[in-house]
């Protein structure tokens, strides 16, 4: 059976993959990696026990472990994809049991912070291709996934200036065959560009549901019942996972506050035309934000 | 012809309907009604040329005129359905030409403005209904239009003291048949109620995306093209019609302003729980408006 199977996928271009943290994107990538025969034996980690009989129910692995170091051990790819504050843990965790020469990825939403949480960690000759796949759902949890989530989207590599180029070409490769378009940027810009594409966004969407849970309860009951387009799509977007988000945040602290700041001063300009009923600069603005629109929908990232 | 027509929707509950205005929401009604066979004659009027020649090449309505007080002559039900800035002079423009008893309804987004524009315009007796239907995309125009766009939504009448509840009867009915759910309530607290599930959701998405169309350009084009789920459904909100939207921030200034004084008191609370570090207190906002987003799935608002 396994002699077969071995022949069968001898081609995978990964013999053995480790993927730590089996939610959204950590289950989703375990059945592209299936689909797409990219790895001979997946190993999937995750430290919650309702995970992995979920996991193990899916067959979203070969084998499945509670311990990253444990998980890693003969692996020749490593993906961390928990949330960031797990990742020096994890880090720690795996260090001394990598193999040689195995490549360590991972999928987190802020990369500065992510490889100062991991690289110190890893063994100064591991090859780490810090990594973004530009997908998820308001979903969460390893039933959650599915291995159409990355077609069509972005995946943003962040290599240091050490990673070895035939590294980042193997990261490349895997997401592309995922459906992904890959792009790599330095890490800091990265985490810029997503604090006002994707971390302010958030901010705002989870402070407005917030601001309407604090309602007297007659009115939040008909806010809820009457959740017009804008405020329905407020709640999708504040639905994602409380750990990742809260972990994202706290990870990409300075890039979202600066980003705040700016978006604090168009708020008071509108707020001041509204007052002083100044119709032509709401119009202005409102015309604007209509041409970025569809830039979005030429970019096709609609 | 005629009298063949005439005898197949005899039993239609409308004899004439003048719809005032064929954007979305004009255009629609037009459809739903022809679907439903509410009106026996629909009468369409638009003050642009454009909209009146796209409206002819859809056969939206049997006769087509640019002027409202040429269109309500003779209509049994009147439907305003053009931007609120618009309303003193359509209501000035069809005030002598109503035929006695015809009852006037609008689509307006905020209601004590429609109120305070409409009803001091109309003949005393005239029964006014003030309506609002809750649906909508983000497009705009006559061609944007489909009879379905009611269908499963929620439509709100505001009615004053003194509307003859038949009056109030035959609007609701009109929107049962195109698919709504009809609620009546006070207009004030339908202002505040709308300022915070949708006019304040489409200020803030107004203004993210402002805010990215000031970043540098470099910067900016990277947020287009990395529009992750964040920003890209903010840029859907923010792609409705300009000039509607200004006049529903004039219109509801005193809700819109309360309400964004709620939401800046709540930005700054989770501003400064990413400052100090504060994961617990994120995890709860962020936790609890989960839930709000599950209220409204339960809802079937989504």
């Amino acid at each position: 059976m396994t002699g077969g199977k071995s022949r069968r996928t001898g081609s995978a271009p990964f013999d053995r993959v480790a993927i730590i943290g089996l939610g959204l994107i950590g289950s989703s990538l375990a059945r592209a990696l299936r689909r797409e025969k990219l790895a001979r034996r997946i190993v999937g980690c995750d430290a919650s026990p309702g995970v992995r009989a979920v996991a193990k129910k899916l067959h979203l692995a070969d084998t499945l472990v509670s311990d990253a170091g444990a998980a890693v051990v003969g692996a020749d790819l490593v993906v961390v994809a928990v949330p960031q504050s797990a990742y020096a843990a994890v880090g720690a965790a795996m260090a001394d049991r990598l193999k040689r020469g195995a490549i360590v990825t991972d999928v987190g939403s802020v990369k500065q912070a992510a490889i100062q949480a991991l690289a110190p960690r890893l063994p100064p000759e591991t090859p780490f291709v810090p990594g973004h796949p530009l997908a998820g759902t308001e979903n969460s949890g390893p039933a959650a996934g599915f291995a159409e989530l990355f077609a069509g989207r972005w995946c943003i590599l962040t290599p240091l200036s050490g990673t070895p180029a035939p590294a980042v070409a193997k990261v490349r490769e895997m997401w592309r065959r995922c459906g992904m378009h890959v792009e790599t940027m330095d890490a800091a810009h990265h985490d810029r560009v997503l604090a006002i594409t994707s971390h302010v966004p958030h901010l705002i969407a989870y402070t407005i549901v917030d601001t309407v849970a604090a309602l007297e309860s007659r009115m939040k009951g008909e806010v809820i019942k009457f959740a017009a387009s804008g405020f329905r799509d407020f709640t999708r977007v504040a639905a994602s996972d409380p750990v990742m988000w809260r972990d994202i945040f706290l990870a990409n602290k300075e890039a979202v506050l600066e980003m705040m700041g700016r978006l604090y001063e168009d708020i008071a300009l509108l707020q001041k035309a509204i007052r002083n009923d100044d119709g032509k600069l709401l119009h202005r603005v409102f015309t604007r934000s209509r041409r970025i629109r569809r830039s979005i929908v030429q970019a096709k990232q609609d």
